[in-house]
């Protein structure tokens, strides 16, 4: 009953003209990715999404994981998709060519990540797992390990898992109580629980590869003693390790996704880089992790919205408020109502803005990677930092608020499984809370982002957004767009300020604001995509009228109506936190 | 694993000092309900709600309903709860001594009420139905139906169910296809399926009285055309009538609460009220429903609210950003991290504020049915209508995201079933949807309550609280809740003026403001509401300090942090809704 068509039209457009690819022609691994194959790599994926992965995805919520003896069955179908997905040879895309990679740029994984999120949430978590497993063992990794796990990580026939919260320590991973014992032979043995182990056991590949964190015997207390270790399922000789799945949780959402107790009974591991240096390993997953789970509540909305628009176009019901729109029908389409636009438009200007910056966060980590210059390297390292949190945290609430948008837009049909929209909204839940909740975001983006070097992350936001000011500034065409960006460019100048300043002082001013700092900084960014847009679309208007009158009408809702949040978080954060801190609880 | 305690001494908090019930002692039927018995009443359902419906809440949910030819089945010991349900007492409460009712007041039934919507909100639906179906009975119902029927609605023993929703209407009514034939014998024979039915088929009652919307074979086009009639399940004579359930529908939440497909096969039914009466008489209903659905949002607020607390008191992870709290464990419990304290004080100023406000509404209810003073009784209903969509639609968003919340609060452990917190995100959604999406009760406020007789309405609201302000003027105490609430007055004001000037231009401008002015009246409500409780708790700190001081706190939470948001929501309502209407969708 739900649709999807992997909008291949807004790939295209993020990667031409709003990010501008061809001026990146020279570096390395870029001329590779062409526009043509770009283009026939985006078509294929999105076949295989909207055939494959989708007409599985309402079944596996009904159907959900079976678990039985320390197995798991992935619901009908999940199998064979996988199968097909490791054969068109997805997961090796974006991965190094010396352990059988293709070396395609991120951003062209970014679309086929966000497709595959629409798509099919649940099947998607054992491949976006594997792909943080993959970069944390590249760069942390020893050789001999890397040589060993690599290539079957590389090309799907394994899969790659992480292995952090323990019951008693979830946010706060010194706590965590999972012992490595160092053996003559250089590897240790591993024992411990750790719980919501997401594709922890599963029967789509040979062989799972933990990363699991876990303290040595000499270890310092508190984050500082946990090292990172890789626990294989299987190990190489074809013996089973001591690695056992005990049960999976019944949840809101992402019911073909299992979710494992995996217990580590005497388990042979190898350490990953060096003892006690377990967190920053396990950091360099976390991001990627944090990124990739940004884009689930980014595709969740695409496909609510889809679904939103197509039933809005659909439904009859009621009369336009200024007069009969469809005399022929008995009443006029839903879309013609007021709130009913207000909701899509909501959900537009979200989910296009979303996409360009999962889409440049993407770009800025290829050339992170790729690119000569050092000083450009480290502008990407900054700008990844400051918007991971960023991405992570409003991707996903609004994943939540538009897939609940589509729910209104349905009216009662949204409450019933049935019509696939209650999944969404069911599934997109869950990314608000997993790979740190949205206030630990928060809290990364005031307490490690803000700060950092006197703002050195913040100037990668601030400095081009106030440059795109001052070059329109003279655009008399694009005063509607920068004049509210500068405005509220302004208002989050003196949210950062007050942040700052009151942070030193009293931390707690600080905390009790982030949730709000991180909305407004958010609120902020997108106004500042959508000006670009805008620009780009006033450019291009005479190409195609429809397409790019679409963008600036879309520029101007999110100004007029989405922009002027920033006002109250303002208001809220400068309030400061006595009323947070004093209240007895 | 889930917790709830109900809040006994906010109701009396509500009841005898926030309401000071003893001023109403010489309206009829008030003295009845004395101090004494508010309080065993309170005790009593208490018990019931604690001990036999909550212990089922989670079981009702995995087990879900049953269909089978044309039956339906509740979940294990629903029927048996129902039972004690009517032994106690509990359906005839605040019904009419006429027809077997207890004849108390309506703000003894509301505390009733908001304790079942949190101990089990799926088992609550059928009794709340019924109660709105003995209000429609009882105003517009003949004095033969009256006789026939009411009785046994009142005992509880059979139950009353609307029948209002079509497969293709809901909002706009017009479009039913339900056709009544007037037969010789007075009464008409029904024909047509009815959808979305709650509790439209039960093994909880002997017979189910379905208030059903259909048109008359003479019926004018549109709503004016829409006639109400009473079709028994069973017949008087024991007979079964042509009123067939042919399935339930499965749904994101309240799976105890079935949702029937109801087939009228030329049924035998009676009119209610007058031909072509219909919308008139179903309003009654639907009004007494909206209260009762937002009160849904409150109660399964509550209990969310709960659930958090225990767990962020119990959960033990990081550090209070000040130094150590604990030093006798591992960690610090989550309840001193300022964002967990803002979520939790969210939740309290919320739920406090909205029980104060849902049994002021009740008790305005009782007033309007009893007081001798016809301008007393006017004024009431003038407070009701203006109201009951904002109780309707502010209590359900904040139901929704109070549950969200607490999610949020649990981590990982709120997304699992187990732990009962993501049921209440579920079952809370629908409360959104039904008896009038959330976006209709917003087009109700604008459209009907705002402009009434230039503003008449409104002054129930407005004008109460300008006096508020004044009598408080100069106390140095208050001027902390007086004074944001003065301010966040005149941005409603503006509003309200934009929205109605506006909206006889351009109806467009105040449809497409709606939703937002709803908040933002909610919120300045709510202001009212917490300033008056400041005002007690500032009178009688001395008598208990520790719970008034605690009533200040939150008061001070709600206007640092909560009421800020209306100033975004009046510019986003004054830029109007031209970026609405002109996209291009």
């Amino acid at each position: 009953m739900p649709v999807y068509k992997a909008p291949i039209r807004e790939f295209e457009f993020v990667l031409n003209e709003y990010l501008g690819l061809e001026r990146y022609q020279d570096v390395p691994g870029f001329s590779e990715a062409s526009e043509d194959l770009r283009s026939a790599i985006l078509q294929e994926g999105a076949r295989f999404c909207e055939e494959v992965l989708f007409p599985l995805n309402q079944k596996g919520d009904q159907q959900g994981v079976r678990y039985e003896n320390g197995t798991v069955k992935l619901p009908d179908g999940f199998v064979d998709a996988y199968k097909q997905y490791v054969e068109g040879g997805w997961p090796s895309f974006a991965c190094d060519p010396n352990y059988g990679g293709q070396g395609l740029p991120e951003f062209l994984n970014m679309a086929a990540i966000e497709m595959i999120c629409s798509a099919n949430l649940s099947f998607g978590i054992t491949p976006g797992l594997s792909h943080g497993a993959y970069n944390a063992l590249m760069l942390h990794g020893s050789e001999e390990l890397k040589a060993a796990y690599l290539p079957k990580i590389v090309t799907g026939e394994w899969s790659g898992v992480m292995g952090l919260t323990e019951p008693q320590c979830g946010t706060d991973l010194g706590l965590i109580r999972t012992k490595a014992i160092p053996q003559e032979d250089g590897s240790y043995t591993i024992t411990g629980t750790k719980i919501f182990i997401s594709s922890g056991e599963q029967d789509a590949t040979d062989n799972i590869i933990h990363l699991v964190l876990a303290k040595l015997p000499d270890a310092p207390e508190g984050t500082k003693g946990i090292s990172l270790f890789l626990v294989p399922k299987v190990l190489l000789d074809g013996t089973r390790n001591g690695v056992n799945c005990s049960g999976v949780e019944h949840k809101m959402g992402i019911h073909a996704s299992p979710t494992c107790v995996i217990n580590f009974e005497e388990a042979k591991g190898w350490l990953i880089s060096v003892p006690h240096g377990g967190m920053k390993a396990m950091f360099t997953m976390m991001n990627s992790a944090r990124l990739y789970v940004g884009v689930q509540g980014l595709g969740l909305a695409e496909v609510a919205q889809q679904n939103a628009f197509a039933y809005a176009n659909e439904r009859v019901q009621g009369r336009a408020l200024t007069g009969v729109a469809r005399p022929d029908k008995p009443a006029d389409p839903i879309i013609v109502h007021p709130d009913v636009r207000r909701m899509l438009l909501t959900m537009k200007a979200f989910t296009e803005a979303a996409r360009a910056l999962a889409m440049e966060t993407a770009l800025k980590s290829d050339l992170y990677h790729r690119h000569p210059d050092k000083k450009v390297r480290e502008d990407c390292d900054h700008f990844i930092q400051l918007m991971t949190p960023i991405l992570k945290a409003y991707f996903t609430d609004m994943g939540t608020e538009v897939a609940n948008l589509a729910m209104q837009v349905h009216g009662g049909y949204g409450y019933i499984a049935e019509y696939g929209v209650e999944q969404y909204a069911r599934d997109a839940r869950i990314a608000q809370i997993y790979e740190g909740t949205n206030g630990i975001q928060a809290l990364d983006l005031i307490g490690r982002k803000l700060p950092y070097n006197t703002g050195r992350y913040l100037r990668q936001f601030f400095h081009p957004a106030m440059a795109f000011v001052e070059e329109h500034r003279n655009n008399p065409e694009m005063a509607e767009f920068t004049k509210p960006l500068h405005k509220h460019l302004g208002y989050l100048q003196q949210a950062s300020l007050w942040l700052g300043q009151r942070g030193l002082v009293n931390p707690n001013d600080a905390a009790g604001g982030s949730v709000e700092y991180l909305r407004m900084f958010a609120l902020v960014v997108f106004a500042h995509i959508w000006a670009k847009k805008a620009a780009i679309a006033l450019q291009n208007r005479d190409k195609d009228p429809e397409y790019y009158e679409a963008k600036l009408a879309t520029a101007r809702f999110f100004m007029n109506k989405i922009l002027p949040g920033t006002v109250s978080l303002l208001q809220s954060i400068t309030n400061g936190s006595d009323s947070i801190m004093k209240a007895k609880l």
